[in-house]
């Protein structure tokens, strides 16, 4: 998607880069939304930390960083320990993360029967390939779920922009280009379908306010922030039209694990009426979970509640502390929303209702294991 | 209710105070939750500036402060000109407070016909007892609340504390003492039952996590500050036995118009058998109003949503921003709560369904006009 009117990715080969000095950069997104910066990875060390600071952050694209990262390893030591070092060290840094963990068995897989002269020169291949499929699940993602956005145009008689509501950030910023819920509304903005999207700041981390609004500024997509309260209010006063979200994780049935507070935004889209869309790669369906009740809801350290970041008005990064000293608090990261508020999956092969007749319907392969 | 072990109001008339002198004292809530700060009000400059720089907040408690500071402005001038130039300067501090505009006229009825030889004892006298009123309306919101409390106890056999959700400050704080929302949580706490308390922080403004926490805190009860994208998972997972909500405004078919976020709540309790209560003193009924749809939302400065105050590590006070520079944001201060997802209103006179019916029951008086 553009920055500064230009297309950009999360992740690529630096310009000039060459096989003796390898060169990797990535936006630093911790300094987003206040400043654009660009991080130059030139080893392990720098793409490890990379990924545990959250330079990078969003499941598929720590993926891709973390292919990158055993190709700069091998730069320096292509040797069979030089490569299980790198793979060891890279999957220490966020260990929860699904995409992290097959991109490091991806990368072994593909490394470690070749011959360390060989290995560097593969390693990039197989990262530039990495991302390149991320970037074609997106788009395929926005390609399936344009047709949903053009009939909301039209069921509102090209009266007005298509208003959508996204919570937390499941853009291009969390993958490698196009992300998951908003690739839809950048083929649909790219499509000249007007569009305004709400976009919720989404507490704790507010990656809403900071990263969502940001890169929809950057690409010119009408947006307004909002607190995570309003959503509600929004939708009984007929101003939203679809709402889309990401997904962290799938049931085999539908129900969707994603940011904390989705499920509200899920119940308030039904009680209105508003369509609700969970749009995901095929990889977060966890076919091995009958139903969302079974997924681990991870707890976070309260000092994400307790304080908050942000820019002083000399463009100083600060943390403030928001509850009194002696008030503990409690910081839930995500929550489930059930299949029966979820109108629709949105996947690379296609929409389809959230079911496991739905999603077996798309992804037919797995019929014998959900057997 | 306490602070550092000691029974407080939010207003008072200060020790020492005499007729020649008055002196009205109280609590700086802008200087909550890091520091608590008595602020001395000594003439209607200050009492006006009081209420309209929020010291003072919280429709009861701002009518209280508004008496008050006509009685400090009758030690000065106890003219007539003086008592219309207090009401005037008192009634621009805060246009929108229904308390306020009431207790102004109930100050101008009680002193016009005076002498103004007698206005400054006579103000005093009706200030004090319009404190007390709200303190008596409160305790009897808390009496009436209380059972509710007991029964949830008693539901879940004893075997761990009552875990109630509320949203935003209905607290002490927003009234002269005991609250609305918390008062039945202050007088359960006081009678011996075991409670816990999740206290949604309640953006963009935060009084939940800056005022409710301290009074809560403060009163020795337990709690927990979460963020507002919490409390369905929390209702989903069974961790929340009830919630109790204040409100701005309630219509005679009992919609309710609370703070923003009220609404998404109440679905999620209607959505996991969670009663959802709403406590209310009878002045904020408006029997005018058919059903909630009419009550107009305040639309707030979107400041309030791009930046945030807190505390530093040294203790200042710091603002910092929070949203992309270009993105635009909207502040909704309020939404509505259809009548159908409140499983009960908690007044001063008892507890009733949230329906025109259920609200007459309790109210007869208002039978004729609302037919």
């Amino acid at each position: 998607m553009n920055v500064n009117g230009r297309p950009t990715r999360t992740i690529w080969l630096a310009p000039g880069s060459t096989l003796a000095a390898p060169v990797v950069e990535i936006i630093d997104q911790t300094r987003l939304p206040h400043e654009f910066a660009i991080a130059r990875l030139t080893g392990l060390d720098h793409a490890a930390r990379a990924i545990r600071d959250m330079q990078v952050r969003g499941a598929p694209l720590i993926g891709a960083a973390a292919a990158y990262g055993v190709a700069l390893a091998m730069a320096r030591d292509a040797s069979d320990p030089g490569l299980d070092h790198a793979v060891a060290t890279l999957g220490a840094t966020r260990p929860t993360a699904v995409n992290l963990t097959w991109a490091l068995a991806e990368m072994h897989r593909a490394l470690a029967e070749l011959a360390p002269s060989q290995r560097l020169a593969a390693a990039l291949d197989r990262a530039a390939a990495i991302a390149d499929e991320d970037v074609a699940i997106n788009r395929g993602i926005g390609d399936c779920g344009l047709p949903l956005i053009e009939a909301a145009f039209l069921a509102k008689a090209r009266s007005g922009p298509v208003a959508v509501l996204t919570h937390c950030n499941a853009g291009w910023l969390a993958t490698v280009d196009w992300g998951t819920a908003l690739a839809p509304i950048y083929r649909a903005h790219d499509a000249g379908i007007p569009l305004h999207v709400w976009v919720d700041e989404t507490r704790p981390r507010n990656q809403g306010a900071s990263l969502t609004a940001w890169e929809l500024g950057q690409h010119g997509v009408p947006h307004t922030v909002i607190v995570d309260n309003a959503g509600g209010h929004l939708m009984r006063r007929g101003e939203v039209d679809l709402c889309i979200t990401g997904t962290d994780r799938t049931a085999a049935n539908g129900d969707v694990a994603n940011k904390i507070g989705t499920y509200l935004k899920a119940l308030a889209a039904h009680d209105n009426t508003v369509p609700f869309y969970v749009a995901l790669p095929s990889p977060t369906i966890d076919w091995t979970l009958e139903n969302g009740d079974a997924i681990p809801i991870e707890r976070r350290d309260a000092r994400e509640v307790t304080h908050i970041a942000g820019w002083t008005e000399d463009g100083r990064r600060a943390e403030v502390r928001l509850t009194p000293a002696e008030s503990p608090a409690a910081n839930f990261a995500f929550d489930v929303t059930p299949a029966r508020l979820v109108s629709a999956l949105i996947t690379e092969r296609g929409v389809c209702p959230a079911s496991r007749d739905g999603l077996l319907a798309l992804f037919p392969e797995h019929r014998r294991r959900a057997a």
